[in-house]
């Protein structure tokens, strides 16, 4: 475990901290981070935050919301400053950023924190790749942007969680618009005092609700987040005035978004030093709170050489929590089969490639041999257990024996090289359908260089793709 | 007393209704409102909101937040559909509806609605306004919108006040972000259903804090709440989705926004039928807890002939509430002044123009003979009375007599004639050190013939005006 880098170490509290200072605080470490600085696993975190980020937008660029998003985007018009993912087409950064941000989030697919019970880089590499477009920033600078905004949105979200999630607040949104306001703020190159008032610009600028979960306006959330957070950054640069106490002030973001604002929290440095390191990627296309099952299921079978037949049947423990987000006991279509547990653990059983969104289907979950399987799984429910990305898995064999394995997918991977890998093969997945195999390795390849890159116009080129629907504009 | 014109008038709750199918209700009230079949005196309320809107637009336009605002759009760019006002040039109607309305609440001069706790036209305007150019609406369309948006706003306002308000979240941003949407899906002729899907996506942007004021957020609330609430409305009209229970819903606008929630509130009709008959307009550069000792004091002087030498001392009768808000009793500069009943009612009292933005200036706040009349005045709170909008002044005159005048600045004025010939005033005074007495008379009589209005473009020629910084861009 490497030690604490944060930028300025002087915010350690001795005993109960008040909040006085907490804005000014976190925006002054923002402003801090510098690329050079950087341990190298952190960049290589950031350039695979980039890489899965570019498979789920592609993925998502040509989904229905995406569209009208981008038509939407077409009818107001913009300078082309930065490029719509997929569309054939540029336009203001602050457009580009919304179109980007829903496209990339319109799967589910994307990375996660919980931190803040939040999507990290769908909010932050939209808004920073069309501010970086536009002002021709570097891939150097584009990464210490990126881990100014990471670390700035975690330290916030630590400090009002758990109360701002369960209230009912969806924190990729209102979380994710301080997340961009630091990030682009950092990417413009303004001080702590002006990144102080972007992050209140965007105190003012949050919102999302959770209870929008299942519409487009989850997605859309992520483009609005990112798009705010944009010009809130892009306002403190021209002068204007916020509070620069928005987020701890008497009425002010914590208070009127939720019962908890614990200062320390948001000041103490995370475990490992650096947010980005427990930093969680998807790699099945169902909820999170499937992937721990899934993952155990698939280890006992390949550890032990199964095959579905040999499999009598099979207990699911987990968190009583997974009832009411991902415990529908028989999924009628392919997005309750992303909520089973039992039918996710069947694909897995059968071999099913869960990583696959066509496996999610409304044929797969109405299959009568999928079903048979399903039958022989049972999910038992631990009140004791609050981590929804915990799972056992005890699979009961046709010859008697009792084979059982933990996972939790709660743990980041340490072994970078191999996540880098699966993440390669995830965005080779993903991206096939729209993009050709050679934009493919191209863009694995850009990624790669991300570091030494004078500017990202090459990526941007390779990201607006011929749009489907060219004919018809 | 007209009676109640609802459209649909089949709410009436017998009890306490339930919230269940509140914000359909609202969208299918709000679909129902045609020009035709508004009374008289609604229509002239509008063009007199449109008139005021104007006025206070006009002379926001080059106010330092409006032109960071509009140099912002500027580097965005957007296709010329929507007047930016006095910058001399068009862009998005989504951008235009931004600048337009942090222009019209910069100066803080613009109408309100004590339903809600905020102001309407100023979010309404600027929104529609922008949409009706771009899509060539007319005038009557342009006043049915504005009504469909006007009583949605204050019948959601009214269903979560007084928490929502007291709770710190600024109404005009986020109640407004409800009625800018409302009238935008009135004006691009949405059903019920749609406008549903509107207001559910109006729910999830919805944001803006009160701490904010004072500070350059404030205008900018106004402006997001009418470019936000638009684009609810642009993008229900192309399919997109959103809960169309989003007020009421678990975890909804209202639950996550205040304590409040009374759809008896939001589904009665108000007293007189109209909340748009419930407008008050701003007549004094301060703020509005001034204005009924303002109005007071005014009277008796002029009706009793006195001068300011004739007065002894004066007893200021206010609501205890004012004392948090407008009670700074030496005021250093002219912002000062403007929350300063004493320094209010000493200006009044020597009779310099209260309306003339130019008056509350950092020179009078320390002007030594205004400061010496300021001395001669007393406030007296009342814990009794919670309406800051009443105050009772008495004059003790140097010849002995006792003088007293009671004011309820709450009560909207029943005389529409004298209202308008007083908005008349205002919007000359306003407008003229920004545009030529010669365009002041042909926007005049622009708005007096609004319902018969074609399309709006005369209308938007006429304020976008000569930049004052035109050469350097």
């Amino acid at each position: 475990m490497m030690a604490s880098i944060s930028p300025s170490p002087g915010f350690v509290a001795s005993g109960k901290p008040r909040a006085d200072g907490l804005t000014a605080a976190l925006a002054e470490r923002a402003a801090a981070w510098r690329h050079e600085a950087l341990p190298e696993d952190a960049r290589e975190l950031v350039r695979q935050c980039l890489l899965d980020w570019v498979a789920v937008c592609v993925a998502g660029a040509h989904e229905p919301l995406t569209r009208m998003l981008a038509e939407e985007c077409r009818e107001q018009g913009g300078h082309p400053q930065a490029t719509v993912v997929g569309q054939g087409f540029a336009t203001s950064c602050r457009q580009a950023a919304l179109v980007n941000g829903a496209a990339a989030h319109a799967l589910d697919f994307d990375d996660v924190n919980m931190s803040f019970s939040g999507h990290p880089s769908v909010v932050l590499v939209p808004a920073l790749l069309a501010l970086a477009e536009a002002r021709g920033a570097s891939g150097a600078e584009f990464i210490a942007a990126f881990v100014a905004g990471y670390e700035t949105m975690c330290r916030i979200g630590a400090a009002v969680s758990p109360g701002h999630y369960a209230a009912g607040f969806h924190a990729t949104a209102t979380i994710g618009t301080f997340g961009s306001a630091a990030a682009c703020s950092h990417l413009l190159g303004l001080g702590a005092a002006d990144t102080a008032v972007a992050l209140g610009i965007a105190a003012t600028e949050a919102s999302g609700l959770k209870s929008m979960f299942g519409t487009m306006c989850k997605p859309l959330h992520a483009g609005r987040a990112a798009a705010d957070g944009l010009m809130a950054a892009q306002l403190a640069t021209r002068g204007f005035t916020s509070r620069s106490d928005a987020i701890e002030a008497i009425q002010g973001f914590a208070a009127t978004h939720g019962p908890d604002l614990d200062p320390d929290a948001a000041l103490r440095d995370p475990p490992g030093g650096l947010y980005l390191r427990q930093n969680l990627f998807k790699y099945h296309a169902a909820c999170y709170g499937t992937h721990a099952a899934i993952e155990a299921a698939r280890h006992l079978m390949d550890h032990h050489g199964l095959k579905v037949t040999d499999v009598e049947r099979v207990a699911v423990h987990v968190s009583a929590v997974s009832d009411g987000v991902c415990n529908i006991s028989e999924p009628r279509d392919g997005l309750e089969a992303k909520f089973s547990l039992r039918h996710a653990v069947a694909m897995a059983l059968c071999g099913i490639d869960t990583a696959a969104l066509e496996n999610f289907s409304d044929e797969r979950a109405a299959d009568p041999e999928l079903a048979l399987v399903r039958e022989r799984v049972r999910v038992q429910l631990h009140a004791e257990c609050s981590e929804i990305t915990q799972a056992e898995v005890v699979v009961k064999t046709r010859d008697g024996a009792t084979l059982r394995h933990r996972y939790d997918a709660g743990v980041p991977e340490t072994d970078l090289a191999a996540q880098k890998a699966r993440l390669v093969r995830k965005f080779r997945a993903m991206a096939a359908p729209a993009i050709s195999s050679e934009v493919c390795e191209q863009l694995l390849e850009i990624v790669e260089r991300l570091d030494e890159l004078p500017d990202l116009s090459p990526m941007a080129g390779l990201l607006s793709g011929v749009p489907l629907d060219a004919t018809r504009h």
